[in-house]
């Protein structure tokens, strides 16, 4: 079946627009343990576009994660497999995982912080985050992009320095414009195809502790952030 | 494993009558994205029928979708898994999906209406409805095509106008009298036989997504939907 | 990987002792439709067992499930999943499927009793039963044998009649006694090795709703049961 | 895709750190029939690492599991499939399966001590454990193994005598010291490297129940733990 993405248009200046076109040929595979000095190979990572990228040697594909400081994360999709759980009493469920749990605490004890930014607003999220000792909770924002502008210039950092996971549409705007746009393996065509990194996880199925051992890797703190359990 | 299926009993006339016995080879699969103008490839819709179509040639297929006024979903099966959570409170819970949220809103901010029909009758599918600005709920109906037939009276469309996502029995009388009767991957084999369309995703799992968005972009629309967000 | 399996032990007379050692091949397959008078094709069933099954020629496959008046069914692992949701106030949820519903109903609407057995006793499983308006419900029951014997003596029906579906260990009793003894894709080898069907189905996914359809299509009432529908 | 992972850290003695270094091909896998004497093949169990495992000849491996007598448990990602289900009035649920219910009923009663030791603290954790006659729950231990620790004092067994299960770091120091350390499919890669068992179904899925069958077969206890349901 033959597929013909057009390049995406791209209003504001942002990494995935300096990649040129895309080819049909399956997704090259980087391994976080290609890169001399990174310890147990926790994933894979697939960096999206078959072609060469435009500006992006094999020097600036090494250098991906060096420089995060902030990783900021989309909720439904995400942290969650997307499914919104109604009652009739008015009741709303949501479903975390534990495996990214512990790679959320990993790496705000390493050092780099962790935000959520969503659209929608619940206690849930509220209660999740506070169970995980994050500080940056942004819910009911519509533009979540300003959302996050609002935290890098609190946090004193610039937009180069940030992460951020998304699955849909409106986080389109944050991934096109962070230093490191990441969708997950069951977000949409729309949205991965502006994402640099594509987790090979679902949301909700270890899709942010990918993320975060990756970080931690490109970052060399791998090792130390797993001696403490050893 | 052969595999006899007779052709279907045709009562009433219906699109899926017209297109003669069935094939045993597998199902031929249209692209959105093969249609001149289309826009980014969002999934692919499985057109139902390994045999030419009788009366049904490109210009027919390239015609799919383009004049559907009214989008009509089954909730259990279709904006589900079809899972029904019982609990012994008598609470029940419904797993709905983000993406498909998602879709159905930018289907009504397209100006295409979309309504829910299920036999079923909860209070959380009419917050879910409310929570997506679906303004057309019939909840309780156990014929859902005279529910179908009464919307489309009220808002002066025919039935060729309207598409319909089903997946089991008390979905057939819409599937085969709509304009365009569509089936989850979920779905019942004695249903999907009857389909036009057959969604990949699973219900629940993003299958009315799929739905939205091969709807916007057959009819030039999805561009300008997805413009907002870039 | 070679694949010792014991002859099973025999103790009382069953369907599934009689027919004699197991191969290592993978299992036949039937399929509803090969059946002269069949109607659509519904799903498959994996008739256990790839040697030549003793006192089981064509002539007795064909006959397997035209006599059941009774359908029995477990319902965790069977009907669900096998989740067991718990919640900290008490609370407790288990997730049925409309597939399975909608089974059940045109089942005993074409004259075949549905019976749940189980073990576990909640308020809930009692809802849902009454939901899909079966009125042999068993709960709280170890001995399932036992309540199905009583059930078929109130029906004055005899064991060759029954069909029962079961996943684990206390459904062996059931499933080895009965005229058609039936367990689950996701159920445990222990007892799938005396199953005479096994479902392509997980339970909780459509399992049982692939059982109805078999039992009407064996008994030539499929047609008229999809009938209303059409 | 290359993968290079090193040999990993061992400050402790443990049986995994006998093991030398790892390879790449795929893991062996030993059937629990492969051992004479044992029953009906419920399962396989992936005997982790590739190369001849240093110290372990084909005596020691047909050792493995013989000496068992408790089988302690980290619960999410293992008796669960690491979703926690979060409410706005602060419930939470977790989903247990059956398979592993009925496992650990059996492995108990053939006279083989089961624990629950988990990070998290919450009542349905205690009310599934107390539905299970498990007695000996532990919750809120962020150091497992201290926990562990006390409980083998209690019973007078020492590590060599233990299987653990676990999914994660926090799981880590247990799987590494005692006698049989265990991972799940869906374990954290970390982890798995120093498992020497890895269930070959998820948590959740049946995991647990996979551990049960194969310590009951290795201790030739299975056949008369089936026989009462036969």
């Amino acid at each position: 079946m033959s597929q013909q993405v057009p390049s995406p248009p791209s209003p504001q200046p942002s990494p995935a627009s300096e990649r040129g076109s895309y080819g049909t040929a399956a997704d090259e595979v980087i391994s976080p343990t290609q890169e001399p000095g990174s310890g147990t190979q926790v994933g894979s990572m697939a960096l999206h576009g078959s072609l060469p990228l435009a500006g992006e040697g094999p020097r600036e594909r090494a250098a991906i994660g060096t420089n995060i400081r902030l990783l900021a994360l989309d909720v439904d999709g995400v942290l969650t497999d997307g499914q919104l759980y109604f009652g009739n009493d008015g009741e709303e469920l949501k479903a975390f995982n534990t495996l990214d749990g512990q790679g959320i605490k990993l790496l705000q004890d390493a050092g780099i912080a962790v935000a959520l930014i969503t659209a929608r607003e619940s206690a849930l999220v509220a209660r999740r985050a506070a169970n995980l000792g994050i500080r940056h909770v942004y819910q009911g924002r519509h533009d979540k992009f300003a959302a996050l502008q609002a935290l890098i210039t609190d946090l004193a950092l610039d937009l180069a320095q940030v992460a951020y996971i998304g699955d849909d549409l409106p986080d389109l705007a944050c991934i096109r414009r962070v230093g490191l746009g990441i969708s997950v393996s069951n977000g949409h065509a729309s949205v991965k195809q502006y994402a640099r990194l594509i987790t090979t996880a679902r949301g909700g199925q270890g899709a942010v502790r990918e993320v975060c051992d990756f970080l931690l890797q490109r970052q060399g703190l791998y090792e130390q952030a797993l001696a403490p359990y050893l």
